[in-house]
């Protein structure tokens, strides 16, 4: 009776480029991204994983690396693993894979991490028309807990989970997702209402053979060259699970993911030490390298006994997960309301992404009043393990969105008091800083100019 | 040293009707309804209120009641309160009005509520284009937990909450939420993407005389009709709180209002023994009558200090509030998935609403499999303490929300098996039905046909 | 459809003296004192109780009502309760009883309580030998929160909890309890080496007729004195539940009882708004009166299929119960030690109790160092929702207790920090004080005068 | 900036004896040990360590590697650490330590661990009378899950933790200490009233030179002779931490130890994967090889500020530790109750440690109703994550203890219910088993006989 350790199949070496890792990674989905492994169902197996942008960002004090970061390049994927059952049959289309997360962490050397605000033309993110300056925050580890040299006065422990975990889609499948994306870029802004409140561009990242990897598929033959034009982007989460950042995917959560292919063919990546909901500053977890513990079971024809499909085929399906029992554990929260009206005054319908903009904006103007800056907080609100609800979605016109804050991340009490209690503590130093390239104006705080004069 | 038995300062009888009540009830917003009592910062005090419909809704075998509800009567509440200090002075505009919730619950002889589903022609719901027909379920109470004769094989314990707490605005706040909501209306619904999605209407509740109750205003006076045609509706949440159905908000938790007015005027209204984040059906909530214990602290000068305006005024500003301690507790959540693409599969940029609306839809589909009707896992998500959560709000194009349902209130394990493994037992009876006599077509399932033929 | 409000069997007027209310009540376990009701399985009824002292202890300024209170009249219990099932037939000997506590709170109009150090001749506590003389503290409840004007700067929410909970005894056990613990009493405190550490007195409470009361048996009758004479003490938890203070039976637990006699004759009292693990003052609940509403389930033959006997008979058994959901939820606990040496140095083998002692000493040592006497300590400590627990129990010598705080029940951070930080502040007033009469000696903190030359 | 990766102070090779390990083990407690290393207060660094036997106890189908375990070896103890300050000045008598548990785990490549019965005549445990035999379960890991071949049907979540942190006595505590106990065995059994309730023999463990490992000291010199006759073993908890198997010490947590000699001399060792509260089996918790990533801070001069001894001198403390954020979390408990009466009938007065072995057995017997030997649940419950609490401690005589059992780890549902219902699997294979040699008579569930004419 051998002592189970996980069977290694993809090691990393962070010293190395993402092209010269002993197993081939890939940054694209695909169906004919060749697996790198077999994994049988049942089997602990562990996977390494660089993080998602294959080691550009330095442990360093400039923000630049975020600043110039090339987005074509991401997001680099350990897999596909091809998923057998005991007699070797691969899993099946119709099948559903049932994907446990056994355990997770950093890679050991490489415990540290970072967190950046993109520039606003170079993928923004959720506040881009208030932040739009790259920046960038640095977080070390202390085994479960992070800290960041740049955000003084926080530690907190992570709910460290994988951002991307997903099966290959069919040709069927990426046929429509190309379609519907190119449609939406095709619509054009114009048409679009809630662009005038979410400035992230572009709207959706379309196949693009630049920077592709495609696993051992060397890179200019005509094979390459085929995939690389129609292999989706990794970008958003889609039918097949992908990059849907869901912070609960944590240590003992159960993911049920849709197979698509013979095989399932498996791939994760984009390793999180922590993330807010939302992950509102878009490289916005604590990013890092790192390495998962797996357990996968094919529940043969499951895709049909559970997932039915909403939407024109039967592929518009979506996962579902099992969270799991170790999650931290805060009982005090600090909980911000925002509703669908926008920064301009303008009400929107029922929109919880307005609503949650004007929450998370609330949290950060509320906790730039505890000594910190504002880039601090929305750095800081992208990475905790904050909570992002949508409470009210029916009471028309306002979407209620609420952001909730455990107040145990920080080390003094960040409650409402009378005035005169409470530290207001300046927080120094401040997150490393790039200047702004681009033209586009930034949201005013307008009320700024009307607070002087009024009440 | 006597007990401290709170003070009764708003008594219900529910055998009449809210306009018959000892102390005056109210259906609006305005600066102008009067106070019905003083109440001292730190005294713990006792609010009783009917349910939102005052009484309309039945403990019987019939929907209809539900599918013919004026909407102009809502929300009956219970208020304005004026705060004041040990010192007798009001609480005044810029202060920060902190209102704890000590105990709450059903009234003693009314231990009974419903959900409901409005009919599409009548202020529907969330997933209106689905479920365009009135339905009804009955929930009665032991103690902490529900159940439904409609819906079977569930029981949970409350987390029961006032659906409505707020303050009353100024005349310049009132200003400017019937302006932008009045744009909303005008601007017509074409130039609304969202509301290709979102099929609930109208889009928006504009002041009506029709069913105004205004205290002790009496109806008909010149006063009354100024005042009634100025009133904000109360079913959206706005800067003074309100309507904001916000689940959490139970026992032990604290809210944060601003105060526009002097003696901040507070109202509480719509109790609900339990909801789902959204609220799903829209008459979502376990409604009922029932009593808040309440006890206030006046945070002088407060609202400028901690809640920066994020709007074009110095009054777009939302209420913040803390959790309390005594929420039910589960450890094991199945969670679904949604992405920002509709039923017919066109692809939204980010859009939360959307993908809530796919993860719901997902639940409900899920759900349906283990001997559910549709009908009665909406009204379950609507009521259950479920939780809706935006977990990816950067990758573009989609938004990916989740909702997590807690396993234990099921009678059976709902977790996806190997096939032939749980029950799939047929739930009897079902909600409570009526015909529907609108003409707008539903959404349709449309993969039905397809699973047919495919895969 | 009629609204399901508990049916009340048992109505308290707290104004009156126990023997005076509506309903007879009982202060004794025996299997003749006759049912007040028979309640049905499935139904949910509600039983109001006085608090255990039948209101001999007062909301005022003054602790000579705990120092001067006669034991022989408590517990003063609701009930019995005789269960039958749908069709009529009473739960049987060798069935066992599922209660299910779906709510309970204290009384309107009474929402106080109080803790109480008893004098160490009048029954002591398990400090008595430190703290020989009596003290009180008055509680006053804001809904789920409870704080003391003797006690100041904490405030927390309340487990509440009935004190017991039991079915009525059959005259075979009844015997062996009046058999075992007269055998205990007469081993004389010589051979109990426990005693030793342990100076509450008396070892045990045998049957007595002094103010016994048997519900409507009338005092003074030979059937009231042939069971006043055999009936036993409520004091101690036994086979048949009773007063076993558990501090989590408190709201959606659910109690299994093993069934001992025709009917179950279920009885409940001693409501506690709070406790801690141990309730180490003694009258160390935050006692009161209060309101039960429960709901019941015969599980036949349950006792024998479920409940294996460890013991000399088939009456040897213990009651089990399963952990309701809404339970109080702290994120924050301060941990203290202690381990079976006492307090004179002397080494214990693998002695609970005398580490748990320890343990709570240490704690109160500790506290009393931010502004608390040791007294107001050992009442909270009695009171508060703190955790006593077995650690190690095979170690040996040493047995290891733990006592677990949350520290979010003070208003000043008590966790350990470099000196000069944190607050001391000193907490005035201080509980309320009697002179000791008594003559035995205080167990000295022996370390004091040690501590001016040692180290 | 360097990534923070914890420095290894200690490194182990799990394929050499503790002996030949490149950095020196010791397996007693004494100031004299010298330290192996110094750490800096606020430096991250790693401490690996053998299983408490160094290895002895193998994966393979037999237990008499249990069975004839030599106790003198254990326990094999990584360290000591000299704790100084960032100018070097070390730790000091009177100052505290406070360590802060960063991280933990198995080793690498060596993920599993072992749980056994010691037999009677060897070590015994809390039932040793009713399971004099040595058994053993192998336990296999999957990340943070355990699994045993041996006892099918649950796995749960590792509450993983050190059961010994500590820091060297002063030779003035150590001569308490060797005091104290030999004044136990001296006192002989006759006195000791609890002795026939715990039958695990011997009743203390006194210094001795056999397989006696005092770091570099090497074996056989004279320095080695004189402290291995005074050095105390390292089975019991005390004053200085040690072996109190607290499994709340787990990730996150922060514990504060008194410091009696320059340095702190911080020993720390017996790794466990998870074990319930009380250990009962003795060797009981899932025992392991592992590593700890550890933090330290001097409080200076915090022993005298908040550590008051109770006891005859200022050493007479114990240490209070801090609960982590990242505890495994279960909604659902099944909780049984113990009374102090023994097996026999005897009544005992107040006596934790009876109730709980009773607690312990009503559990025990319960559970082996659904399939289960009675062997692999004693196993069970020293392993799982189970919580033993003292419930009652003032109702005379009995103390009433619970023993709380989360049910997500079984795979049925083992609540009570009607009968009929739920499954009552068998349960096999079962525990690894040895003949027992000795000739000590087992404890009877005497009902046994009782049940077949009674009831």
């Amino acid at each position: 009776m051998a002592p189970l350790t996980p069977r290694l199949v993809v090691p990393i070496d962070v010293k190395k480029k993402p092209w010269e890792q002993k197993v081939h990674l890939h940054n694209r989905w695909h169906p004919d991204i060749p697996p790198v492994a077999d994994v049988t169902e049942g089997e602990l197996f562990r996977v390494e994983m660089v993080d998602w942008t294959g080691g550009r960002v330095r442990d360093d004090d400039s923000a630049d690396d975020i600043k110039f970061l090339d987005l074509t390049i991401t997001h680099y994927l350990s897999g596909p693993f091809r998923i057998v059952d005991a007699e070797g049959v691969p899993a099946s289309p119709g099948d559903l894979l049932a994907v446990e997360i056994c355990n997770l962490g950093p890679l050991p050397g490489d415990e540290w991490g970072y967190t950046g605000i993109f520039e606003r033309e170079n993928g923004g993110g959720f506040l881009t028309d208030h932040f739009p300056s790259a920046r960038k925050a640095i977080w070390y580890f202390e085994g479960i807990y992070a800290y960041s040299p740049q955000i003084p006065g926080v530690r907190f422990p992570g709910l460290t989970h994988p951002g991307i975990v997903g099966t290959a889609p069919s040709v069927e499948l990426l046929n429509i997702w190309n379609e519907r994306e190119r449609k939406l870029i095709e619509t054009s802004q114009e048409s679009l209402k809630l662009c005038e409140v979410l400035h992230q561009r572009p709207l959706a990242n379309l196949p693009t053979s630049e920077n592709c990897l495609l696993g051992k598929i060397q890179e200019g033959t005509a094979e390459w060259q085929k995939i690389a034009n129609e292999a989706a982007r990794t970008i958003p989460g889609r039918e097949n699970g992908g990059n849907c950042d869901i912070k609960n995917l944590s240590r003992g959560s159960k993911v049920y993911l849709p197979v698509f292919v013979d095989g399932a063919n498996l791939s994760t990546g984009d390793m999180h030490f922590s993330q807010g909901d939302g992950e509102v500053s878009f490289c916005g977890a604590i990013e890092m390298s790192g390495f998962l513990e797996l357990k996968c079971e094919i529940i043969r024809g499951g895709m049909k006994e559970y997932l039915t499909p909403v939407g024109p085929t039967a592929l518009h399906v979506n996962p579902i997960f099992e969270i799991g029992p170790v999650e931290p554990r805060f009982s005090e929260w600090l909980v911000f309301e925002g509703i669908s009206v926008d920064e301009s005054g303008k009400q929107h319908f029922l929109d919880a992404s307005v609503a949650y903009k004007r929450a998370v904006l609330n949290a950060i103007e509320y906790l730039s009043r505890f000594g910190y800056s504002k880039e601090q907080v929305y750095l800081l609100l992208s990475c905790c393990p904050c909570e992002g609800r949508i409470s009210g979605i029916v009471d028309a016109p306002n979407a209620v969105a609420t952001l909730a804050i455990p107040t145990a991340i920080f080390d003094q009490d960040i409650r409402p008091k009378r005035l005169g209690h409470g530290p207001k503590l300046r927080r120094i130093p401040d997150v490393l800083r790039c200047t702004y390239d681009g033209h586009l104006p930034a949201t005013q705080d307008q009320m700024c100019l009307v607070m002087e004069v009024d009440m």
